[in-house]
């Protein structure tokens, strides 16, 4: 890709950013993500992965004004029209359209080729380890959902069987499973690396509140029985 | 105190509470952490220490929507009209004020009473650990700042010199140095054991992202330039 073309679609990537956890350089990480897992794969079209990369996410927008729509859907149909708007093949077009669409993790609809694997892979490592879990935090205070549930009985919930929205709840039915489901051996070597940062944070975390809570609320209990 | 008073405090407080960083479980956790040091104390006031922990914040819906305001002073003044209202002394009212109003760090309005301090060191213990990290980039994800800054020469910057808002910057300027900050042994105790929680988040994140920048960036240079 020459230098005009990768300007070209930072330019129109940088002007469809959303919000701090899903922000530009979120971008740039899948992007270099990406080009460290491409060096371990043969015959891959920079071409196509450099624009998808940097396209991924432009249908983010419409997706948070509208949760009905899927924003892999409709940033893939974005990317497409920009790219033939600018001049750009139409069989091009649709093979970045293509990795764009099946980046977001859907049973029915996994990525097809190498650059689609490598996208989906390079997406998915910013969810793992202290990264993933400082961009879920993020996420969580912009949508203002809180870290944990407390039960009916006043202890802090694990989150592993909640079913309202929370940080722990998201760690436990999302985060803590994203490392087996990496389609590159590099992509699956870098997530095991990070794995045990991810890990140890929730722990960390679940054992300083849950302590606060034990110690705490026997003793309320016990000051306003007096 | 009796179960009618905390219950009329307990609500005061739960339609005062704002973001996700700042919502009623910080309160409880506040609460419950300032029980526990207190433990360790003679001749608490309880009375005193749990109403100031319930109302500690609520002078922080003034305070976001006009910077200008301290939610400490807010909050104060805002418990002893309160609690005036509701028939309590006014002896006792200006000792709750007192505890909320020094609350915050700041050098010129250091807490007084012992209840004062170790409404200080409850509060305080809520930034350390894992839940310090944790509840910052709630807070982060809420007021829309980065995770860090990137430096003109593209490297991901520690936070340290920084004075653009970020997540590394509130680590480095703050999360960082608050650990030799307390006035109860109890708490400094407490939070010396979550120390190592931060600590390590913060260097797993920024290995995290500095090695993606570092291979990413050198490997973008190599096949814009081909």
């Amino acid at each position: 890709m020459d230098q005009e073309t990768y300007r070209l679609l930072e330019d129109f990537m940088l002007c469809s950013m959303e919000d701090a956890a899903h922000d530009k350089e979120h971008i740039y990480r899948v992007l270099y993500n990406a080009l460290e897992i491409a060096k371990t794969e043969s015959k891959v079209n920079y071409d196509v992965l450099i624009a998808a990369c940097l396209l991924h996410d432009i249908g983010r927008k419409e997706q948070f004004e509208d949760p009905a729509l899927c924003h892999a859907m409709v940033g893939g149909e974005k990317a497409y029209q920009f790219l033939l708007a600018h001049g750009f093949e139409p069989g091009y077009a649709e093979q970045v359209k293509q990795c764009i669409q099946t980046h977001r993790y859907r049973k029915n609809n996994p990525p097809q080729s190498l650059e689609a694997k490598i996208l989906f892979d390079a997406d998915k490592l910013d969810v793992t380890g202290a990264i993933g879990m400082a961009r879920t935090l993020l996420y969580k205070g912009t949508v203002s959902e809180p870290l944990y549930s407390v039960l009916p009985d006043g202890t802090v919930s694990s989150g592993e069987n909640d079913t309202k929205p929370s940080f722990f709840q998201e760690y436990k039915h999302k985060l803590e499973n994203v490392y087996l489901k990496f389609y590159t051996e590099k992509a699956t070597a870098i997530a095991r690396a990070r794995q045990s940062a991810a890990v140890e944070f929730y722990d960390r975390l679940y054992q300083e509140v849950t302590s606060s809570y034990q110690n705490g609320a026997d003793e309320l209990d016990r000051l306003l029985e007096r």
